[in-house]
């Protein structure tokens, strides 16, 4: 059969996995995709830099408009990022009937219906298992092994520089700062980590698997969104001793108030799943109405693992596979039957609180009269014996774990709190995964 | 677009999963296949029993061979189990131009080269996702979404039955024959449950995944089997206080020797995912040489996940992404790169050991330099106190774990070990995983 001639737009991390594993596996390849898949044209802002990899055989060009335009090439791998160029490079590709696959979550969480129509249009696939969980095969899953599900709910741990902060932080009782700057050393994050840490990587993640899970089109900004960048070690001590683990989860879910969606550190009950996830890999849980829970984890970054999920997208390319996806699934498209998003001060959760007070009698009753007479309930409380040698002057930690309660109502009781004599400091409030 | 018209065999709990969800949500379903799935004929071998499913508008028949050569269908799904008429009526509907979706393992394990070879011969595809692990989307995952992989390993629960016995067994001290009488009233096991309990199950489904992930065909009598039906509680406590759990593991590891293949109880590291597995799920872990490790949990069985399963394939057949799988993968073909299977001999494994020995000086000494003499290293040893009261005849168990250790060379030493005459009973052997 005939060659599939690919097109790759950047060499960095994905790029280059990819590049490696088309050019290392031509016949394992071949063999699955039930015809040769050949690494035509490679383009990068720089193609007179020395790289590592041996592009022998392959164009190499600074243009990547020309690759994109090349009629001797099939499909355009886009692994450069950012929202700019990649979307001109991908919509241009897409008005020259190539099919794409891409790894751009930004592009995707922003542009999606812009891109999926333009797809459409041009009767072209757009496949993107890369974008989601680095190796771990979400997007195939919800979008073909779960098809027969209405998904239910999704909790998910999807970025890996936050989860291997959160982890030495639990494990070794660094700070924060501690656990970032031994991130970076390792290569595990960014010198500028904000898009990692303030929850906005996330967030685009989630927004592709809520289209996916939920036929919904929701922009980032549409997500109420924490980060991990103002924890304290002090919470994720407490909560575990409560029996949980604190990670930075993406979670969707259907209720009676519509589509919830969040991403926020959250507490999970150790033993689950997602609570024992460690370093930098990925997970997630989908709760369908048929199949049940089901839970996928592996790799959530990194050459290799990406370039299984890229490699894989072409080999769905090269089998038909992707095109027939892409004629039934509306992806993004105005005609699908979206959800309302759920507002926020609807939703019910239980939640962990901590409170800074005075090391005084009383304090507990007061604040526990505040919460019951707004409806929220108390599950457990932890308040150490600040011990005799600290002055009774110097506030002390009240940690308090809810049952359910709106957010709302939570909202109005921390207010009333907050503005309590004894009470020293805002609250802390976390959620909590059932 | 035309509707796919659906011949369902067999109305059990696989059937009636299948059967209720096309019924229940046909809008969905057809959404998500991009034409109408639609049930058209059921075929039972009593066609009048009262039955709890309403199939008004549905052909229901006795005549199976009416259903598999009936023009007005376009697939049939298979949920008849067994080999003997299954076998016939999946040639027929392949003969007579159907698309076939099964959830029989038994079938595809013992006649997988057949049938594949008739599907390709009639241009037809073969869709098994319920075939193994329940609701857990092994299939499509190691068929697409992980096909730019070679897969290194796989590690896997796949009988919910054993794992809920092992759980009981563990969790509550439970024998194997209390475990097993709970789950036969909970509806966990058959009340003849040997195909379970004994590792046919399990052997058949492993049989499945060696062929997606090592595009090798193995018979289930190929592979070296044991169940969890002689396992006694004592080694369950000894490998926890080891800090180990006992699973009943399918494995498949490719490694200098050949591909090794066992179903065998096992213990797995407290901890490691696939020892946290509770209950009747299943779960599989999977090394790719790109992906890296990959872990997929979910229900083993019961009508909804399988159910999920078996319409997720019909509607891979309705958007021709099945037919698309079928006409490049070369399953159970002559012409496909098999790997050889490693002697079971040239296997190297650690391994647990619980000897049954006479309570006085030297023995153990004994033991260490046989083990010691074959060129296996101990890793660590548990022996109890026998108390003061216990009389000194009576025997004391000692337990040993190995480091690795060529399993050849372990035989032998058991075999000698077992002649000394401090030694009272078999030594028991049960292999750890990595």
């Amino acid at each position: 059969m005939e060659t599939l001639r690919v097109g790759l737009l950047g060499l960095g991390t994905v790029g280059g996995g990819a590049a490696r594993l088309l050019l290392d596996e031509p016949d394992r390849i071949a063999r699955r995709a039930g015809r040769p898949v050949r690494l035509t044209a490679v383009a990068v802002r720089d193609p007179h830099k020395p790289r590592s990899i041996d592009l022998a055989g392959v164009e190499l060009t600074g243009d990547a408009h020309a690759v994109v335009a090349d009629p001797a090439i099939d499909v355009i791998v886009e692994t450069i990022g950012g929202t700019t160029a990649a979307r001109a490079l991908v919509l241009e590709a897409l008005a020259a009937g190539k099919h794409v696959v891409t790894a751009n979550k930004a592009l995707l969480a922003e542009h999606g219906p812009e891109i999926f129509a333009k797809a459409r249009a041009a009767g072209r696939a757009v496949a993107f298992e890369a974008s989601v969980g680095g190796g771990v095969p979400i997007v195939q899953a919800l979008a073909v092994a779960l098809a027969a599900n209405q998904i239910q709910s999704l909790a998910a741990i999807l970025n890996g520089t936050c989860n291997y902060i959160l982890t030495r932080m639990t494990g070794e009782g660094l700070s924060y700062a501690a656990a970032l700057a031994g991130a970076q050393r390792l290569g595990y994050a960014e010198s500028d980590p904000t898009l990692d840490v303030d929850g906005t990587d996330t967030a685009h993640k989630l927004a592709i698997l809520v289209q996916l899970a939920f036929e919904t089109s929701v922009k980032p900004g549409q997500i109420a969104r924490q980060g991990i960048d103002r924890l304290e070690l002090a919470d994720l001590t407490y909560a575990g001793e409560l029996g949980y683990a604190v990670k930075l989860l993406a979670l969707a879910k259907l209720t009676p108030a519509g589509l919830d969606l969040r991403v926020a550190p959250t507490l999970v009950k150790r033993g689950a799943p997602l609570a024992e996830v460690r370093g930098p890999y990925n997970a997630i849980r989908v709760v369908g109405d048929s199949v049940g829970d089901a839970f996928f984890h592996g790799r959530g970054a990194g050459a290799a693992p990406t370039a299984s999920a890229v490699v894989g997208d072409l080999i769905d390319v090269a089998t038909g596979r992707a095109q027939a996806s892409s004629r039934v699934a509306s992806l993004w498209a105005d005609a699908a039957p979206a959800r309302p998003l759920a507002p926020p001060s609807k939703i019910k959760s239980r939640y962990y609180l901590r409170f800074t007070i005075a090391d005084q009698p009383g304090v507990l009753g007061r604040i526990a009269q505040v919460l019951g007479d707004l409806g929220i309930s108390i599950a457990s409380v932890i308040q150490h014996d600040s011990g005799d040698d600290a002055p009774d002057s110097s506030p002390v930690p009240l940690v308090i774990m809810t049952h359910h309660a709106i957010q709302a109502d939570l909202e109005a009781a921390i207010a009333l709190i907050d503005r309590l004599d004894a009470v020293h400091a805002s609250t802390v409030r976390i959620g909590v995964e059932d």
